[in-house]
C-alpha cells in the first residue's frame, strides 16, 4: 500500500484559435506538483501550498486541487483522510491552464495512492470537480490534454468525449505570460452570445482544417486555419502589446499565433524549435515595448501528459 | 483538337450534419453527362437538354451549365462558339448536386475541348459561376466533392480552400429523393441568422470529430459526430417523414442520418455496402408509408470526381 505519491501535470493552451472550448494540447515542461498522503484525520487537508505568483487558498473547497481529491475518495469508498501539498510552477490566471494542472495532478496522485484503478477518463471526471471551482463552467480543454498529453479534442460535453489527436509533425510552441491577472469567469463574460452563421461557417472550417493538417502533417493547411472568430476579436484588448506580440510571432516564422486559454498568455506554434525560440524572442522584444513584465516559456508538443514522479 | 468532349460529375451530398456549407462527398454511380463540341456560331449555346425531373431552362444564362463553358472559354481566350448538350441523371432541387454537377460536367468538358490546362480548382472557380445561378448564394460544398470525389473539406471561402479527406475507411451511403421540389435558395431562407455559443461550440467539436474519425478510420467517432445544429434543426419539418426516415435508418445500422445539401434528400453513412441496403431499404418504407412517391441510391464513397468519359 502506497502512503505517499507525487504527481506532475503540465500547463496546456486551450481553444488553439479555431478551437474554442473543444481544443487544446499540453506543454511539456512546466507545471504543478502535487503531493498526496494518507492521513489520521478524516476528509482532504491542504497542508502546504508553495509558488504561484499569488496568494493561494488553502481551503480544499476553495482550491481547485480540493475538490478532485475528495471525488477520487469517493470512487473508492475511502472514507479516511488524505493530505496534499502543492507545488505551483504555473502562475494562477495566466491562461495556461494552472487550475486544471493543479485539479489534474491531484486527482492522479490521489488514485495513485488508492489503488491506480481509475482509467483516464474517470480521472477527467474528478479533475473536473476542481476546474469548476476556477472557471465557474463546465470546460475540460485544458484539463484533458493536461492528462493525456499531446494535441486533443473534445469533441462533445455530453457525454464528455476525449479524441487525441496524433500528427506525424512534431510542433513546437513559445508562450509569452504577460504580468497581469485575467480571471477565466471574469473572462467568459466578454465572449459573444451569439455568431452569425457566416462566422459560424469560418470556424468550423477551420476547426475541421486544423484536425486534418495536424493529422496529414500538413503546417501549411495548420497555419492556414490558426485563425478565431469567437474569443479573440473579444479578448485581445485584454492583453497588453497583444497585436503587436500576434504580428511579431508570425513575422518570426510562426504558423499562427492567438490568446492561449482566456489570456493574458498567448501562444505561438511552429514547425521547429528554432522558429519557437525565435517567436517567442520577438513576442518578448514586443511586450517590453509596452513596459509590462512577462515571463516566456517554449516547449515541444509531442509529449506526456500528467505523471506520477515519485512514491513510497 | 478535339472537337467533341462528353463529361460525368457524381451526385453529391454537401453539409454532412455537422459540416454547413464546408463538408461533402461525391456518390459513385448517379450524374450528369455535358457534351460540349466546337461550333461555328460564338458564344454559348444549349442544344439539347435530356433528363432531369422538371424543365430545365436552355438559355446558357440560366441553365447551371453556361456559365461555367462561358468562363472556361474566357481563361482561354478562347473566341469561337460551344455547343452543349445536357444528360441530366439527377433530379433538380433534390438535394443532391443536380446544379452542381451539370457545372462540373460543363466546366471539365469545355477544358477537356480547349486543350486540359486548367488545374482543378480553376475548374472548381469555372464551376461556380453556375452554381450561383442555382442557390444565389456562394457554396462549393457539392461543386468540390463532385470534381475532386471522395469526401472534402472547404475550408475557407476567402480564398477557396480545399482539402480531400482521405480516410482507411470505405464507407457507404444511402440516400433517399422524396419526389417534392426544394429551392436552394428557398430553403437558405430558413437558416438562422445566428446561433447560440453552446451551439457553435457543439458544431464545432462534431466538425472536428467528423475529420478526426473519417481520418483515423473511427467508425464510432463518426457515429458520434454526425449531429447538425444549424440546418436540420430549421429545415426537417421541410421534409415529409424526416423524422421516421432517420430512426429507421440507424436503427438499420447506419451511422448517421441527416439532410442532403438543403434537402429533400437525406442520407445515411454506414460502414458495409449491406448496412446502407438495409438503411435504403428502412428509409423508403418509412416513406412509403407517407405516401410520397421517392428515389434511392446507394454508393460506396471511396470513388472519384468528375471525369471525361468519350472524346474525337
Amino acid at each position: 500500500m502506497r502512503t505517499e505519491v507525487s504527481a506532475f501535470a503540465p500547463a496546456s493552451v486551450s481553444n488553439v484559435a479555431c478551437g474554442f472550448d473543444i481544443m487544446g494540447f499540453a506543454l511539456g515542461n512546466a507545471g504543478d506538483i502535487v503531493t498526496a498522503r494518507r492521513a489520521e484525520r478524516t476528509g482532504v487537508r491542504i497542508v502546504r501550498v508553495e509558488g504561484g505568483r499569488c496568494p493561494i487558498p488553502a481551503d480544499p473547497d476553495k482550491n481547485t486541487a480540493g475538490p478532485p481529491v475528495r471525488e477520487v475518495m469517493k470512487r473508492y469508498r475511502y472514507a479516511g483522510g488524505i493530505e496534499i501539498d502543492i507545488k505551483k510552477g504555473l502562475p494562477i490566471g495566466s491562461g495556461i491552464g494552472s487550475s486544471a494542472a493543479s485539479a489534474v495532478a491531484a486527482a492522479v496522485a490521489a488514485d495513485a495512492l488508492l489503488g491506480s484503478k481509475l482509467s483516464k477518463l474517470e480521472l477527467l471526471e474528478c479533475a473536473v470537480e476542481g476546474e469548476k471551482i476556477a472557471s465557474g463552467s463546465l470546460h475540460v480543454d485544458n484539463l484533458a490534454p493536461c492528462l493525456w498529453g499531446g494535441f486533443v479534442l473534445v469533441r462533445g460535453y455530453h457525454p464528455i468525449d476525449i479524441v487525441p489527436i496524433v500528427s506525424p509533425l512534431t510542433l513546437w510552441c513559445a508562450v509569452i505570460v504577460p504580468e497581469v491577472e485575467i480571471r477565466t469567469s471574469e473572462s467568459r463574460k466578454l465572449l459573444p452570445k451569439h455568431l452569425s452563421l457566416v462566422d459560424v461557417v469560418a470556424q468550423t472550417g477551420n476547426a475541421a482544417g486544423l484536425i486534418a493538417g495536424l493529422m496529414a502533417g500538413d503546417a501549411g493547411l495548420i497555419a492556414r486555419s490558426l485563425h478565431d472568430r469567437i474569443a479573440e476579436p473579444a479578448r485581445q484588448k485584454t492583453i497588453p502589446g497583444y497585436t503587436r506580440m500576434k504580428e511579431a510571432a508570425l513575422e518570426a516564422g510562426a504558423l499562427g499565433c492567438n490568446i492561449s486559454g482566456s489570456g493574458p498568455a498567448v501562444f505561438a506554434l511552429s514547425e521547429s524549435e528554432d522558429v519557437a525560440r525565435r517567436s517567442s524572442g520577438a513576442m518578448g522584444l514586443a511586450l517590453e515595448n509596452e513596459g509590462v513584465p512577462f515571463s516566456l516559456f517554449v516547449s515541444s508538443i509531442k509529449n506526456s501528459g500528467a505523471r506520477i514522479v515519485s512514491e513510497s
